[in-house]
């Protein structure tokens, strides 16, 4: 105890000031970083309600998703205006900048991932029957990829960890190419039967959505990258080229 | 003379140094506006010219635009590492804050309307014919008032102008509207004849993505008002439902 005491006495005030100032921003980043996580798990469950949905026609399940999306939006203007806040109030420098600039990409991000969702569920919502089996398992498995990169993007920025990140960030082709075979199977229906032309519109649409998830979690990616590296994520990103997989089509 | 160098005898030297300091910032801020206006105009050229390109099936100019959405993300960049470099060096306040938070928003939205354009040139240069005029004067016409929605906004970021600026706001209902009829049009020509299936289908595509850049102009116009107001604007846009639209064709 009493070595303590005399460690402490001889700490000068303008350290202890220091630290009081550092640990005080530090709390605001952590609030502001535990939101941004609440943000990315309310998105995960909008996105994976919406495709459930769509699959069982579930009209109540996707009015759900739809009013949910006030939620999303609610919180994240809530990010903003907190960030805002810290600047403001904190006046950081170098990486709590990052944190804070991070934190609003990727809250951009997160709430146009929840506008994708609740346009699914708009579509899980129109009258028809349940899409066939065939077409829907592709949405699927669609959906589960891109959930897969928003979870692993989101525990990459809790994690902080880049090399997770950059997995994310090369890991969009596989969406993209089911995309573009679910696009050229979609097609095929419409020119086989007029009757098709409505519903497979609409899951085409919702394939884009799902594909636009997708990219949105390597935009965090690139947040994330740029937080903890202090410059940007550049290089190209592997893509499957819309030409080639449109050039059968067109 | 001899009264103007009195004058600056008795100004204490704090003012001087504060009026230098602010002076210093508004000299930052505005190569920061300037650069965002910048991006605006690209995109402005950008949506033009990939709309031509498609009208046109014009394949050398949709190339010009892919190639030029190397510029685009060029000046995003720019745009970002600028910000967060005043943020950084002059620790901004209130109102200089919001234009960074507002720059930062804005250029973002732009980027995306950049990317929107490119792939809108991207289907320009898929093969098949000149699409059928009637489809594509209305696809047109929807380019031309999301360009007059873009073009309004970035005045309105400009003169920083609020009336302006929700003035856009609330008129994108009649792009909404019209790419719901489109929308219905062409389900009909896909329905007619499964050889208009693909090049609909690409059609559909290009007018959902005008579609969205519409959207992001009235995203823009929440930053003006949001830079100008100190707060965000909120209530309910009006908008053409998507249920509505769909009804009929689902």
């Amino acid at each position: 105890m009493g070595s303590e005491a005399a460690r402490f006495a001889v700490e000068p005030a303008e350290l202890v000031m220091t630290e009081h100032t550092v640990r005080a921003v530090d709390a605001e980043l952590a609030e502001l970083g535990g939101k941004v996580r609440k943000l990315g798990e309310l998105c995960v469950t909008q996105v994976t309600e919406a495709i459930e949905a769509l699959g069982e026609h579930d009209v109540p399940r996707a009015e759900r998703v739809v009013a949910g999306d006030d939620r999303v939006d609610a919180l994240h203007r809530e990010i903003e205006d907190k960030a805002v806040g810290i600047v403001a109030r904190r006046q950081p420098l170098a990486r709590d900048l990052r944190e804070i600039i991070g934190a609003l990409r990727i809250s951009n991000d997160l709430e146009r991932i929840g506008e994708l969702a609740e346009n699914v569920a708009r579509r899980a919502m129109l009258p028809g029957d349940k899409p066939r089996i065939g077409v829907m398992s592709q949405l699927e498995r669609m959906a589960e990829l891109a959930l897969a990169q928003l979870r692993q993007v989101m525990v990459s920025y809790e994690a902080q960890d880049v090399a997770a990140a950059i997995a994310v960030w090369s890991n969009d082709e596989e969406i993209d190419a089911l995309e573009n075979s679910l696009f050229r199977e979609l097609l095929t229906y419409m020119m086989e039967n007029p009757r098709n032309v409505g519903f497979c519109t609409h899951l085409l649409l919702c394939s884009k959505n799902i594909e636009r998830i997708g990219d949105h979690a390597t935009n965090i990616a690139e947040s994330v990258y740029y937080i903890v590296e202090g410059h940007q994520l550049s290089g190209q990103r592997p893509k499957a080229s819309l030409i080639d997989a449109a050039g059968l089509t067109a």
